[in-house]
């Protein structure tokens, strides 16, 4: 039996009307160090509409790629909505790429038309073989442009504007059709495209929205330090904009005294960032008066936060640390950490260290080693698989993906627990987990556990081959500046801490851990160099 | 360009293993009126999945109408949640309506089931000449049944329940069909039936839990009073599932003591009810030492608070009555009032007053009586038209319905404007509404002002013919019992709060003042009786 109900296609459109007639006087911020100032969600729709408007006259059409290459500012939150509104597709370039890595992006995406900051033009330059299937560069802000291909036009953003009517119309558009697009990091192989629909987006930003998620208001002052050119900075820019929140725009400011400032200025009441930023932010807070007493609302993701991290957040500024746990190919969230209610207190902490409980719509399924479905007793781990409407089943023109899906189900790579309740607990990634005699171990919690240790500045771990166990762990550790602490103390630091038989045999001690394009440990260099025999390895306990 | 996303079925079975899994602890709670009592969401969930056995054992299939005669109850959740993830059609039936509609409906949808509350057995007897396509009669309880067509069987709900196994099987479902079906009151000929989607039910759970709706948490301990019979109960038993929100029953016990030991004893945070019982809550409260400290969020709708209602909540209990506004044909909720930031305290209560703020997805527009779009400027009064993906754009099986629809827009019928930010103030029924020398007067207005006199107890104002202005406002009044209070005084006390020039001239006092089988005010009888002569009108001011 059919219902009776509008058929009416979700759009970024109506998105944009929502926030430009509701919240019209809801505003968007620019931070001090950018010259400060703010726009009502009236005038970012004003620019919505010049921006469509001018991106028609240069051609741009319904499923155009309009790529963007720039931080958390006015004008990218004007390309969100416009650009998927007039029915093209917003691709964000995540500009921590290589530049080969960020050039074959733009390649396979054939992005038509560049949005660039004018701090990012050298990072175009570097670019430039691989433009060919761009005929616009549209510059935000003054800068020296690098040398470009000869069929580029250059325009300045605000001269473009500018010369555009506001009041563009809308079109109707399938909420089934790509509204925007982000390639993975691609650490194995190149990136790949995942394509959000109109539909994903809002279902995932209705979901943000809900009481158990973010659950913004007209009220909440929204500062998402996490990259709008990354994974749609956790969708809170489109839930912020259907709240009516106001949004603070950071720009390119990651350091910790500039934060601290934003901060304090304007008074946010959610914060959304990576651990390594709070991590700062708990521990030169102080030298910079920071005030977090606005906030009511932490939200951590990207990695794993350390205990130290939650516990001192929680110790020092009265904040709850909320995790949320995804990737490019969930839109991103697919958990949300606050804890459940009737936690006792002196259990909060280990609440929050749980990568979070399932989202409405989002499904999980745990899938063992040995290809069977496991139990949700938080316990019994294996990869963890999802499903659902904001979850990608394939990747944007890309063959031989099949060892990344599962019977209708994402194969995230991500190696975990299911508890009761829905409760997920991300113990490491499929491929740096450890299979030592038969169980597994968490270099994830190993490595945090090891970074608790006070003259420890850096771990990570790495399982290596093993005689009798078929794989043990290496820790890998940077110490801080005139620390010294060796690995017999390391050992017995962990006792308690982890069980008895995770404790790693194998230590080194290396001046900086080698890192990935992205900042992430690299655990590749790591095991190439334990495999060359390039690292001095202390070996005790006894396990081999 | 197509998406990458998952193409998952928005279905109501997945919201009901949302509820399940992740929200397995949290509770339905039985009023102690009706024997107290608690179960689990997983509990709740399991009687579903036997019912859906059951139900398919008795040859329900795809499609299929079950109708419920029932109040709020933990059956009553266990079928809203197991009909439609079957793939079945819930049908609420409005156990307020004439029995002779009620058995219209019945006819007019073929339903197949019909699952009755033991203590409706007697108007389930007064509808047994409408049973033709009902097989089978589920009764909730004990009690003597009436007698009924010799075509039905009859099973006791424990019993058919019992005999099941837990751990249906749900089958996949499209989002576009009919997941549950409601009638309109039809105060205007037939009932006409809407069939929501799993889409639409979706969507409108999504909306009522963003942070600018009801934002329920799994912290949440939810009353809804309206009866889930009736517009599903605006949709809180679907989004309290959905949030993991501990569910209050408060079954048929709709009189203000046994609604104040149900507030007392179970400390609900959120409260629908529609005025009259906010009213009597207000009133009767005292009197049953009723504490409404644990509501963070009372809710209201159905018709318009009167501004003494709204402003004594607040005095007496600290409580921000938050209007929703919507109808059968709208899932039901279109907007939500809670005030926008930055409103000054003396203000707060204006702001309440209005029907609410537009919610996600749905739009507005007001068309004047001259067929054009009127400005959202809160002036410009005409028609309110909705649409959005929770709106019907039809009615079931019913033709010549094109005067409800106007260019792919639902007429509400309602009369109002939209001022800035999408603030609904619903003025009127158009068919109630008074057109004076060419501008139009609220009845509903006039009808809260002369309610506010202490001495008045039921007030309705209707339109009539007047040789000068056409049409003018005609007051019936009812006194408290042993009040009394002149027409020249009335219209003395209406002068300040409304304007001059809708003060009526004609004023009459009745006993008690008509009423439709709903309990509304039958305008249509008051008419009547105008026309008819069978009133004795005062006429005092200048205006005729």
């Amino acid at each position: 039996m059919k219902s009776t109900m509008m058929d009416r296609d979700l759009q970024i459109g109506d998105l944009l009307r929502h926030g430009q007639r509701v919240h019209a006087g809801s505003r968007v911020v620019r931070c001090a160090q950018d010259g400060g100032g703010s726009w009502s969600f009236a005038e970012i729709a004003e620019h919505a509409e010049r921006l469509a408007a001018a991106l028609t006259r240069l051609g741009v059409e319904r499923g155009d790629r309009v790529a963007t290459l720039s931080w958390n500012t006015r004008e990218h939150m004007a390309a969100y909505l416009a650009v998927p509104s007039m029915g093209a597709v917003l691709h964000t370039l995540n500009l921590r790429l290589h530049p080969d890595q960020l050039g074959y992006v733009v390649r396979h995406a054939e992005d038509r038309v560049l949005i660039v900051d004018s701090t990012l033009l050298g990072l175009l330059g570097q670019l430039r073989d691989h433009l060919a299937t761009v005929g616009h560069v549209i510059v935000i802000g003054a800068g020296v442009l690098p040398e470009l291909p000869g069929h580029i036009h250059v325009h300045g953003w605000e001269e473009l504007l500018a010369a555009e009517e506001p009041g563009f119309r809308w079109p109707e558009v399938d909420e089934r059709s790509a509204a925007a697009l982000c390639y993975t990091t691609g650490t194995t192989g190149d990136p790949k495209g995942v394509a959000y629909s109109h539909r994903s987006i809002w279902l995932h930003t209705l979901g943000v929205s809900c009481g158990n998620g973010a659950a913004m208001t007209d009220r909440d002052r929204v500062l998402p330090i996490v990259p709008m050119f990354h994974a749609n900075a956790w969708g809170w820019p489109y839930a912020a904009w259907l709240a009516g929140a106001d949004l603070i725009m950071n720009g390119r400011h990651l350091h910790i005294a500039g934060l601290a400032s934003v901060i304090n200025e304007e008074r946010p009441t959610a914060v959304a960032a990576v651990p390594t930023l709070w991590n700062g932010l708990l521990h030169e807070g102080p030298e910079h008066a920071l005030d977090l007493s606005s906030v009511r609302l932490a939200g951590c993701g990207g990695s794993s936060p350390s205990r130290a991290l939650v516990a001192g957040l929680k110790e020092r500024y009265g904040i709850r640390l909320i995790q949320g746990w995804g990737m490019t190919e969930t839109s991103p969230l697919a958990t949300w950490s606050a804890p459940p209610r009737d936690i006792p207190e002196d259990e909060d902490v280990d609440w929050l260290l749980k990568s979070g409980r399932l989202m409405p719509l989002v499904d999980v399924r745990v899938m063992g080693m040995d290809g069977t479905e496991q139990p949700w007793d938080g316990e019994s781990a294996g990869e963890l698989q999802l499903r659902g409407p904001w979850v990608t089943g394939a990747y944007l023109h890309t063959e031989n993906t099949a060892d990344k899906f599962d019977d209708g189900w994402l194969r995230t790579g991500d190696l975990g627990t299911v508890g009761p309740g829905g409760w997920i607990v991300v113990r490491d990634r499929l491929k740096d987990g450890i299979k030592s005699g038969g169980e597994w171990i968490s270099t994830v919690e190993l490595e945090n556990a090891i970074a608790e240790h006070p003259a420890v500045v850096e771990a990570t771990v790495v399982g290596v081959p093993d005689p009798k166990w078929d794989e043990r762990p290496l820790a890998c550790v940077a110490l801080a500046e005139g620390a010294t602490v060796s690995s017999a103390e390391l050992r017995e630091f962990l006792e308690g801490r982890v069980a008895k038989w995770w404790i790693p045999e194998r230590w080194t001690f290396l001046d900086a851990i080698p890192k990935t394009s992205v900042g992430k440990y690299d655990k590749r260099a790591v095991r190439r160099l334990y495999r060359e025999g390039e690292m001095t390895i202390e070996i005790g306990g006894k396990a081999t």
